[in-house]
């Protein structure tokens, strides 16, 4: 675990020998399997995780049920959401789901919040990252309203294929709506258009890419 | 200038009268003229801006020209980006429009950043800054994601009544498309279909609201 958090925290070496005790003693390993699903922000409080192995994807979703894919979380990668409950004023809620089995290094509440409220270091780790994902945001907030669906849909695509490492991508056309905040249906339309002009073609549940340079020329 | 300071800073008394005496050298109150624009964020650094009268607002735009309104400023709001320039992290860019005629006080670049660097209290009234407006940031995107046009345009609409304080508020379609991110079409053709329905009544550049109550009733 020592090894994990020296390398996962950069402000690790610039702690003392007691706070660096105190965060260890509040860290525990978690697996979580594939597909589970977890709330944060709002009034949850689960302390400060980050992710040992795995890729999870963090969005937000409607009442009735529409999803849309904020960013995906990766080896070595902060859930700044749940840091939120330690700040004032951040009040919003996410979803988290385990697009693979994940491991998670857990950092009790307590103990974060302890280095935060004394160490200027670690204020200023939690506000870049933060700053971070707020630039992180913007940007996708950007995408969603001024970019067009095909333009969008032509970078999910091109991102699940570098996810995969391959051309041939297994994906429905329903998660491509859920990663885009879109119905399933204007995603088929776009996606058979793309057919047509010959840039991917589609089978049962898997899309093979044909034309990656127009395909990559669409994103706006 | 003690007196502005002294209300729109909450950590006022908490600095030493050396800082305070820094931070009142570097301040300058400029006057903008009403529908003057500006951009920030980026490579913009300006030095805090904090608004002393008038009303200004804040959008995001696209390389053709749409726009999406994120907040507006009123008295006593800090123009949260304008403290970007001094954080690792943040580089999305924003504009602001002087709505009205609007005096903005600005604290030099270098004073805030000094006590930025040596003052958990100023550390922490920044991040609970950046923390509120990324929670609002939050909220709008699922707004505009999530919310049928006619629940959005509803919100506009009342918003502006709310704004003006009268039920005859004076808009152009552009202006509420520019608001919401969205095309003056749409616009166009939402209010003609709550003109039918008896809820607002439409002349020249002009809108009243009749039927307040199944407007609001609209807002999701």
């Amino acid at each position: 675990m020592t090894e994990f958090l020296r390398n996962a925290l950069p402000f690790w070496e610039s702690l003392t020998d007691a706070e660096k005790g105190m965060l260890l003693s509040g860290a525990r390993l978690q697996s979580y399997e594939m597909g589970s699903v977890y709330d944060r922000g709002g009034n949850e409080c689960a302390g400060v995780e980050i992710v040992k192995s795995g890729r999870a994807r963090v969005y937000i979703s409607s009442p009735n049920g529409r999803e849309l894919t904020l960013y995906r979380l990766y080896d070595g990668d902060f859930c700044m959401m749940s840091v939120a409950c330690m700040l004032k004023n951040i009040n919003f809620s996410i979803s988290i789901k385990m697009e693979t089995a994940c491991e998670i290094v857990r950092l009790s509440r307590e103990s974060y919040k302890k280095l935060l409220d004394t160490s200027l270091t670690v204020k200023n780790f939690t506000m870049e990252l933060i700053a971070s994902k707020f630039t992180d945001v913007m940007w996708l907030f950007e995408q969603t309203v001024f970019s067009n669906m095909d333009s969008r849909i032509a970078g999910a695509l091109m991102e699940r294929s570098a996810m995969d490492g391959s051309k041939i991508i297994e994906i429905t056309h329903e998660k491509i709506a859920a990663d885009l905040g879109t119905a399933r249906e204007v995603v088929t339309r776009q996606v058979k258009k793309f057919q047509l002009e010959g840039l991917i073609s589609m089978s049962r549940g898997k899309i093979e890419i044909l034309d990656e340079k127009t395909l990559i020329g669409k994103i706006i």
